[in-house]
């Protein structure tokens, strides 16, 4: 078994002295661990999933609310660490998280501090329309929160309220910056016909320009970020869409290593079909907005060169670089944004956050991207104060435990674990991807769903994504012994 | 001076006992009483504002966060009740309130109870995916708050994040709902053409349809609610939108009494300018979303009339009607939702909510409204809990208080004094609006700005709406006290 060899923090420790040497703060050890109480591994206690109450509940709640894609009911009071437990006192081992959202465990004692703050309640409970009545505290909470963790090069934040806000506000930047430009700077004024056509939805006033996306990228399912969306026709069917251009995504072969002249070729193909779409689309794209992987469409991964070389082209053509991390960032990848894996030489115009970072929005850096007068970006609360405090315990806690460099560690020790699996159970185990990319690993599954379902059966509670891939979105609390335990449930799985 | 029979909790004890009288719970007065510690009056002690220390902090925060339009830094530790304190001491009566977001008061304290709650700190701390994970209490939150106050005849309730998000999924339910309709019902499968169609954003699986929306609306300003939103070109220039129709809203004239046929006749035009678009527009109308009043766009009322007149083109054109209450709903206009003064034969088909709920989404009741298959209407966090239970907070406080008829009483009362205003000061307060509107009052200046401006150095926090319009907006806890106070101030800016 190839162990790494334990550097983080949290991985130098054994098990057992971990949780008091990391967490010998004033307060007492179970309030403090985010793995206190953690169970020693996963408990199925009833002989069907969903359980006898677990299914009463779905009943419940489905005479209020929609259940038809209801996973499990969860008791979040009892849930802990990497475990989710349900209504049946069920305990699973959570690789899944909230669909990558949760970073640092259920009742992680660091954000339950956070959360009773007076900090925290006054936020909760006088919300500011953020453009117009920001908090005296807001500027401080920005910069010892969001900012500290902005990407090299971008230290301007628009702060939303959720993954597809964050896309939709960025591309609106991006729009306002392309026509700013066209009109010839910041200070030429607005036209009486761009004025006036835009009170009805025409050109020039509401110009015929298009944002640039990917064949089965997911942003968001809003209507501007739908329109981006091509993942599943289930998330667009029905939804009118604009007219907005899709480039070829390198679909890789793996193993990476025996497939490096057709995967190159096919990096190439995409980039060429960009510039294309770039140069000859009937609406002009101002940005091409980019997953570092693209998570819901498939766990979709391209090489640094392919980012690189979309750097290159966008710069080329004077046209934004939207990467959307709304998945991706926040740690799991093993860098604090899956983008730092690029070297690129000069940083993405606008980078998106949202899931793990419990709030959401956009970065950016050029001050050309703040729109030439006020309140053209905007809307009452802009965000939220109350989640962004709640961000900053969660980046204070993931340096405390150095969690990015654990989460690195503990992912190249599942994914060699993985390997092993799929040396052993060849046709059960496809595709595997995700090397050096912390725990954001996947692999495809000839009966993906059936695989998903066992999971549970053995303590497990995982997704998928795409069409028959099984992606793993551990918390960055997730440890090797747990790795262990996701193997073993794995084997159990593919074995049965 | 009209005094109204003080009926209501509030209004019929005087100020000093009313504190004592209705708080009497088992927490001491200043814990448990809106108004408590709540300032006997506005004080200005800065000579001009914003003050230095506001001056100062907004040049510190417009380093990482954009404060063109930065009203002013508030500290809201120290703000209480109806009044909110800047950075220089001052303390101001609030009749804006976060964009007529704060329903209950600054530190309230029902709301602090909530918000230290451990069921607060879990639904903060461990944050579900509600479409898949949700808790084992979401069906009791829904049950026990959101839906205690469905609008009449509508028993379901979609959870979003946002305003925004708010109208765009119930757009969204209304185009798969008019598409299932054409397909000929809920059995019938999407053919392949819709599902390839669907993925390069064409017809028909991206259909040519739209939402009708009036001239001078406001309904957010991401790209779907943005393509309806007709309120100023600041909030529209160089953002694409779908070509959608508006149609004509009635400018009704003022005082009404006087201009009853004009006003008719203004209304009934704009009902058929709406059939001629449902029936010519070359997309299709699905929906016709409205405000109860026009906020954002200038507090533009019509007639309970010409909303009836509406419920009964939509029914009679199969098009669903969408009452947008972002801005009305809550208790504000002295009715729980604003379309509850129009006695329609049938309800609305959709209600959208935000604002002061502290949470949003849309309320609808015809079962055709859940999309067919599950996943359609989805998004990761699909609303959140923590601000759900802050809701129920507010709702009860609400019904303790009974803050609706409150506010119908202290609205009639406020009104009756800007008409005094009006007699005394016919040039300076035009157009005035919102008789039998609770607080949801407005008219129009002829120095706008500038009147808003004064107000500040007379000790009041107010907004505008339109070009030339001063709407007011204060919280359901505004009482008759405030209004005194508001009216002498008001009175003290027209004089200067």
């Amino acid at each position: 078994m190839a162990y790494l060899r334990a550097s983080s923090r949290l991985a130098r420790l054994p098990v057992a002295t971990r949780q008091q040497r990391c967490f010998s703060a004033a307060v007492p050890l179970r309030v403090t661990s985010p793995f206190a109480n953690e169970p020693a591994g996963p408990t199925v206690k009833t002989s069907s999933i969903p359980g006898p109450l677990n299914q009463q509940a779905v009943k419940d709640l489905s005479k209020v609310f929609d259940t038809r894609s209801t996973n499990m009911l969860a008791d979040y009071t009892k849930s802990k660490g990497n475990y989710i437990m349900d209504l049946d006192g069920n305990e699973f081992l959570d690789v899944y998280a909230q669909i990558a959202s949760i970073p640092i465990g259920y009742n992680n004692p660091a954000l339950h501090k956070a959360a009773v703050s007076e900090e925290m309640v006054s936020a909760l409970i006088n919300r500011p329309a953020l453009g117009n009545f920001p908090s005296h505290e807001w500027a401080n909470i920005l910069e010892t929160g969001i900012l500290t963790v902005a990407p090299k090069g971008l230290d301007q934040v628009f702060t939303g309220m959720s993954g597809s806000d964050a896309n939709e506000t960025a591309y609106k930047a991006a729009f306002m910056w392309r026509r700013q430009q066209e009109r010839g700077g910041a200070n030429i004024e607005f036209t009486e016909e761009e004025i006036a056509s835009s009170m009805v939805n025409q050109a020039p006033g509401s110009p015929q320009l298009s944002i640039l996306s990917f064949k089965s990228a997911f942003h968001g399912r809003l209507f501007g970020s739908l329109s981006t969306t091509r993942s599943k026709p289930i998330h667009k069917l029905d939804i009118p869409a604009f007219d907005w251009p899709q480039a070829i995504f390198p679909l890789l072969k793996y193993p990476l290593e025996d497939h490096v002249v057709e995967n190159k070729k096919a990096e190439e193909e995409a980039l060429a079909d960009v510039e294309r779409l770039i140069t000859t689309h009937h609406l002009p794209p101002c940005a091409v907005v980019v997953e570092p992987i693209q998570s819901e469409g498939g766990d979709n991964h391209a090489s640094p060169a392919f980012f690189q070389g979309l750097r290159t082209l966008t710069k080329k053509h004077n046209v934004l670089l939207i990467v959307d991390e709304v998945q991706t960032g926040v740690g799991a990848t093993g860098k604090f944004w899956a983008h730092d894996h690029w070297n690129l030489d000069t940083p993405p115009d606008i980078v998106t956050f949202s899931k793990k970072a419990q709030t959401a929005g956009y970065y950016f850096g050029n001050p050309e991207l703040r729109p030439n007068k006020p309140y053209r970006q905007f809307n009452t609360w802009m965000g939220d104060p109350a989640r962004a405090i709640l961000f900053r315990a969660i980046i204070k806690e993931i340096e405390r435990l150095d969690l990015v460099k654990h989460t690195a560690e503990t992912g190249a020790y599942l994914y060699s674990g993985i390997e092993r699996l799929a040396g052993k159970y060849p046709h059960e185990f496809l595709n595997l991807r995700g090397k050096g990319q912390g725990t954001f690993i996947a692999f495809d599954s000839p009966r993906r769903d059936e695989f998903l379902k066992k999971a549970k059966t053995v303590g497990i509670n995982i997704g998928g994504s795409g069409e028959r891939a099984v992606r793993l979105r551990p918390m960055l609390i997730f440890q090797k012994h747990h790795a262990d335990i996701l193997l073993e449930a794995m084997e159990k799985v593919v074995k049965s």
